[in-house]
């Protein structure tokens, strides 16, 4: 019923920090691809089944010292149904090998509809007499721009099954203040959802003082990171925007509390093309991307120091 | 690059709704679940399988004269990758059948990502030499909170490809005006997402006097959709809220131009389960749709008089 699995993993591996999985065609080496289009052809399920491999491979590398995954929807709905599947499957894999896994598709609907998207990604499904998890995420990262009639049965789905979710506040994109930034009396549209965060969390209070309801803010912007944190006291950050989007881990200091918790920082594409930024040899991608992990980690923990639960 | 071909449609049938597709396995007629359960098992397969049959037994009834279908991504998804499947497979038969497709996904997110949400759900994939369409609509709901970054990709490919898009505005829930009521200045946080849709669709302008950025503006709001008429002259509004949500046609009257354009109104439910209403046989489901979705078109037309384009 909270985001509690998540701080124990990221406090067994010291490490407050998620691979992103937004694989893109391009990224994956090719001999993998050339594999998969030999056996299923330049398809969309080729493509989907090299960027599983890929995945795989990710996986296996970083799986012992980085707490979680954040496969990004949009880059496996991008190859229709083969995708989804590759969806699936790495999220299947991902939690196989211990990891806790970020569903990033910012969801939002309806209450009516709303449940049927918290079931699709936290939930069960019934068939018959039947029951199927459609997919295998642990959390969810959500929009709220529907207010709490479309919050309310992913609380629910979160309480019967320990599930979290992640309401986007401030988004890393340039033009995110374009909305977010705007003042509603005396507050921004971003705080007043940390607001609301902090109240809809108040049901699912978690064991080291943070709620199941956690919030994205983007490594963008360091000021607000540090005024959130003060303002959303039980509030856990999902903080985007480190590395290929330009921010430092200066930048997200400010998100960790003395217990160095209160924060997850991801990585997509600084980890998922490290063999390229390194000029390794393509088939050591997965120990490329383990070596950014660790400098990653190695960086962030020099300011947030030991993690203990408390 | 607008949404001349769904107005096209709408002038075509004289109405201006659209059939949402929302199909919860409980409106599913039994002598369809048992067919399919019976071939593929209590599955998600099967109920896939049982779904797409539904959804096409309406597509069959409705496509003469009803000009559009949304069918709503969170109630596949939550049949996982073979509910997927089955919304291609909506989505392909629907146009097959001449019907102009808006699925209802209201994704979101970063420019980046938002490239690839564009690609899978109004565009197409480049694999190696091969070019895929991965899901098959003609205009996407989408949630403008990350601003114009996370529009633009999809003007890019709304214009490449001849689709629309429709962004949430006033959405028709009852905690919608948790967010959206509130003010910023002397704007509410609603109309100001309104005038960023007229902003954004300034660049793909259609033949009859509305651009390819439409809104999503809920028939539940009478008043404000009287407001966001007048103050939105080139936005045409998806509305849903009819019916089941509990709006009538005397409702939604002001959306309407004198030429009887400037929005579609969306009855998901009221159609789907027309049959459980009237009391008919479940066998004579799509007949029940059938005749919702005259009713219907006559109650609203009754508001809208004939509609030409201009």
């Amino acid at each position: 019923m909270s985001l509690d699995l998540l701080m124990e993993a990221i406090e067994r591996t010291q490490n407050p920090t998620v691979a992103g999985l937004d694989p893109k065609l391009d990224f994956v080496p090719e001999y993998i691809k050339e594999k998969a289009f030999n056996k299923y052809g330049e398809t969309l399920k080729g493509a989907a089944k090299a960027i599983l491999e890929y995945n795989k491979g990710l996986i296996d590398a970083l799986h012992e010292i980085v707490p979680a995954v954040k496969p990004q929807a949009a880059y496996y709905e991008m190859y229709g149904t083969a995708g989804m599947k590759t969806l699936y499957k790495t999220q299947e894999y991902a939690r196989s090998r211990g990891m806790y896994v970020i569903t990033d598709g910012k969801r939002n609907d309806i209450g009516t509809t709303m449940e049927a998207y918290a079931a699709a990604h936290l939930g069960k499904i019934k068939v018959g007499k039947e029951e199927y998890t459609p997919f295998m995420g642990d959390a969810l990262t959500v929009n709220g721009y529907l207010g709490s009639d479309g919050i309310n049965p992913l609380l629910k789905v979160c309480k019967e099954n320990d599930k979290g979710i992640f309401v986007l506040v401030k988004t890393s994109n340039p033009s995110s203040g374009e909305l977010q930034d705007l003042k509603i009396g005396d507050v921004t549209v971003y705080e007043h959802m940390g607001n609301m965060c902090e109240k809809w969390g108040q049901e699912l209070m978690g064991k080291y003082g943070y709620s199941g309801v956690g919030a994205v803010v983007g490594a963008t912007y360091p000021e607000q990171i540090a005024e959130l944190r003060e303002k959303l006291p039980h509030t856990f950050f999902l903080i985007p925007g480190y590395g290929a989007q330009g921010a430092s881990a200066k930048d997200i200091a400010a998100a960790f509390d003395k217990n160095g918790l209160g924060g997850i920082v991801n990585s997509s594409r600084g980890i998922m093309c490290a063999y390229k930024k390194e000029g390794c040899d393509e088939r050591d991608y997965a120990g490329a991307a383990f070596r950014e992990a660790m400098r990653m980690r190695d960086e962030i923990m020099g300011f947030v120091g030991e993690i203990k639960l408390s």
